[in-house]
């Protein structure tokens, strides 16, 4: 059994490159999207389907009571919906029994719940994740603020209900997390190494 | 103007030990109840008096919306609480022009929030708070472990409204805070030089 880190994060707060520079600060093995292939695989669904079902949480058609009182075989796309986070569910634990490892969303804090991982939350300002996502495009000029600042919300949106959704806990609540930091203002290249020494 | 550091904490979680080796730790000054003495010389009213206000969070005697809805005058309490509030804000604000600073509570990270405060909030589990509470006890074996869990509940609730009075924000919630940093299983001693890196 390795050594776990779980990083949940809000959209454009640089979650995932600090997830990914906290692997290599710590030679930990890195695990984002190669769930998604790994579940295209056992599931025989395509990579942008699940990606799809996984990113977009399409339980944000169904409100959470109702989608949690339909059994299996009621509807066919939540069936679906439930494989495709059962196969997830194998694999996330898979990858943990075998090596330390920084995993990225997909509720893996409270899948490996018994295995005690350590929770990191990444958020930061409404402001700095605008101004993150601006840095990251390619042609950043032609971006419509306010549809940005509303796609980031919408992103948010789904990853809390789909997290809700399956854990029953709040997305975001300290209490589901050992660490929670705000990167609004800090430069992630620099935060990671002081946060690795926390962990070791 | 100083740089300064904010501690949030629930009750039992350490948050008080965190701070104090963290402005040792740093050479900033340590703020938490000279506070009260201050405020107790600049309205006249007792240390005792002063820190039933500011611990016990008198406010919860009315609904916040209605406190709120009165104006001064109408109450000697509310009035008098007022006053202490103001006094509070005036001294924290003094500390903070003063020198480099590490203030406990009292919600001087809503009150210095134009000098740009470095905003920490410290939790842990009630398991965690419940044992950290009967490792500080001088007669650990008197507690009625049930009765604790109650008043470690009790204070935090007070924590909570009395800042959401004065600040109409949520304590605790990642939104108000730089770093929110689960004490449970740690030691304090080994994570306060870790965080200071963060801050300079």
């Amino acid at each position: 059994m390795g050594k776990i880190i779980t990083i949940g994060r809000q959209f454009g707060s640089g979650g995932r490159e600090f997830g990914k520079r906290l692997s290599d600060e710590l030679g930990y093995r890195y695990i984002d999207k190669e769930i998604i292939c790994e579940i295209a695989k056992e599931t025989s669904l395509s990579e942008g389907y699940v990606s799809n079902i996984i990113e977009n949480s399409p339980e944000s058609v169904y409100s959470i009571s109702y989608a949690r009182t339909l059994s299996f075989g009621d509807n066919y796309y939540l069936n679906q919906m439930r494989s495709v986070y059962s196969a997830q569910n194998d694999i996330i634990n898979k990858f943990a029994q075998r090596e330390n490892c920084v995993i990225i969303g997909r509720c893996a804090d409270y899948i490996l719940r018994n295995m005690n991982p350590y929770r990191i939350f990444v958020y930061a300002s409404i402001e700095s994740r605008v101004a993150r996502c601006i840095n990251r495009a390619e042609n950043s000029e032609n971006i419509n603020l306010n549809e940005l600042r509303k796609n980031i919300n919408n992103v948010d949106k789904n990853r809390s209900r789909y997290y809700e959704f399956y854990t029953g806990m709040e997305w975001g609540n300290i209490e589901n997390y050992d660490l929670c930091i705000n990167t609004s203002g800090r430069i992630i290249k620099d935060l990671v190494p002081v946060v690795a020494k926390m962990l070791v």
